[in-house]
């Protein structure tokens, strides 16, 4: 059953599947948008303060919204969009072959967004790597449509 | 002759180039990391708030990042990361064929960063499409390195 926005609850919380990151996505996603050295050449990234050749936080973001777009549609939480990030902060680096995982909690919500029909939600985000270290944590403002019981006969 | 973090001055203004965004690209990204029907289906996102076809949000901001390093690369300031986008916030829609277009400001530059032998600069950024209307805005804080004068000799 579809849930809306008045379905959502301050504080639920809700953990995604987990994904696995391989080498050849990392050096993908840095060719076409985040060309830096310690993306693409594992040399240089030995050399850097990563330690090692990582994704780019811009892809490791990527991977968040896709752990979140899977999670909200098993849910049936339609949404319309993020609107903002208030915050991010990426925490540590994303190697190759790591698995991430994602775990929600709503952390507000206000009836009046800047979109007629819905009503905003604050989820704070924080992703994990496979020994539960946190490599991103950040808050998404998403757009979800209000239920139109006031509209209804 | 590299540009280290002593080398940036607050207020400082830069442009970037431009780049062109294909159908295939947004189809192609929303379809790895942000599967929503108005990123994949031009029939759903006529219906949408975004009124047409669309690029998901972090497409967006990935190509900021493109734009971002390919002008630092240009100026020759190293930069060893992003550490966090205190604010992000999507203001329109970007189609298919848009042209998009960043300008940065330094609004900020602290000497100690979380890293050490790096200081930290705030970007403020815009990236606006090819009819001057901003697209998305947040503010980025780069890891710069310092240059070494105070440990020569």
């Amino acid at each position: 059953m579809t849930r809306y926005w008045q379905d959502l609850q301050l504080g639920e919380r809700f953990t995604t599947d987990s994904l696995k990151l391989e080498r050849e996505d990392i050096l993908a996603f840095a060719a076409e948008f985040d060309p830096q050295p310690y993306h693409l050449d594992s040399a240089a990234a030995e050399a850097s303060i990563f330690g090692g050749l990582c994704a780019s936080g811009w892809h490791v973001a990527a991977l968040m919204m896709r752990l979140l777009t899977d999670s909200l549609y098993q849910q049936d939480i339609p949404v319309q969009g993020v609107a903002s990030v208030p915050r991010m902060r990426w925490k540590a680096p994303v190697f190759a072959d790591d698995s991430l995982q994602a775990e929600f909690s709503i952390s507000g919500r206000e009836p009046d967004a800047s979109q007629p029909g819905c009503g905003s939600v604050d989820l704070d985000v924080t992703v994990h790597n496979q020994d539960a270290r946190p490599v991103v944590a950040l808050t998404a403002r998403l757009l979800i449509p209000l239920a139109e019981t006031e509209h209804a006969g």
